[in-house]
């Protein structure tokens, strides 16, 4: 029989869920659970810095993600670079794409690209191999993406998600409903098709 | 025809699962999703507190805890009381169902106590009450509570959590194999029987 360490602490608000779920799921899958409440003040202490300063937050990320692209049935290859380039290009790029109707099938190419096949976000390099395979020509959109017109596009996108109160990426909001994190991806969906089980 | 906007960066690790599946999940539901690109470096340097200090984050966190509960079918009353008491005894007195083998129950009652009949954890008015539902009494298990033992165990537990990697609450571990998170708890246990697809 399989069995699961459950660290939590009391005072916890994320908690209450698992400690409400973890008994009946573990057995419908013939799972031991070991309840283990912990005091989890100092591990949060700690902890507490950003994820990229942080060589074991960074460590469970990567895993964190490698399992969840297979949960979904995704494809997955550490990407080589991270954090990526701060200058933004990839971002301004995504400005015009936004304003030419393009955006989502360059965002879905250049996830795919980043994460599959090493090429970093917003490098000159990647854009002229991304940016042919949506049929567009990396001269012409390089020059509208230093335009200030894409950074000031930029800016007033990241106010609008300033103002529905989003904090992190990725974030989705349905009027002034804010879910933050993929984790939420499927309440949202759900919340903008009218069927989430909080709006009966 | 509900929609949704998807602000998302450039950048971001955990957008790469979102810009993969949000076509089709949106899709298939019928939801019309605006691809938003953001810069989303100045939110996060504007909320890099921690979570108890900044009001939109704690606003953000009940609304959610909210909707997860409808999610997953639980029962949710706001806890009138948070942050909880740091004196721990909640904590302690875990310790000694821990040792004496009702903890998990001790664990359920004392959460739906907090969230749904607002009783604050740890405090001798709340223990009165709960104690009693599970058979045991109140005057033997606090002074056993408030023994040294009771602390040391607590010590030991925490450490066993620091050393396979937990910084937070709710973590599950199946051997050196960490979740972190109540999002991650279907994972956690479908790793502890053998069936994580990252396992193949």
């Amino acid at each position: 029989m399989g069995s699961l360490d459950f660290f939590y602490f009391f005072g916890s608000v994320y908690a209450y869920p698992s400690v409400l779920r973890i008994g009946p799921m573990a057995e419908k899958a013939g799972v031991q659970v070991r309840w283990r409440p912990i005091n989890v003040r100092p591990l949060m202490r700690e902890n507490n810095v950003a994820l990229r300063d942080e060589a074991q937050k960074v460590r469970y990320m990567w895993r964190d993600i490698q399992r969840r692209a297979a949960w979904h049935g995704l494809p997955f290859v550490k990407p080589p670079i991270w954090p990526t380039e701060p200058d933004l290009l990839a971002s301004h790029v995504a400005m015009v794409a936004a304003t030419e109707g393009w955006v989502e099938a360059y965002s879905v190419e250049s996830f795919r690209a980043w994460f599959l096949a090493g090429l970093p976000l917003g490098t000159p390099d990647s854009l002229a191999v991304i940016l042919p395979r949506l049929g567009q020509e990396p001269e012409r959109v390089l020059a509208l993406a230093q335009d200030p017109a894409a950074a000031a596009r930029l800016d007033a996108e990241t106010d609008a998600a300033r103002q529905v109160g989003a904090f992190g990426s990725p974030s989705f909001a349905v009027g002034g409903e804010l879910f933050w994190g993929d984790d939420r991806l499927d309440e949202a969906v759900a919340w903008a098709a009218g069927t989430h089980p909080a709006q009966r």
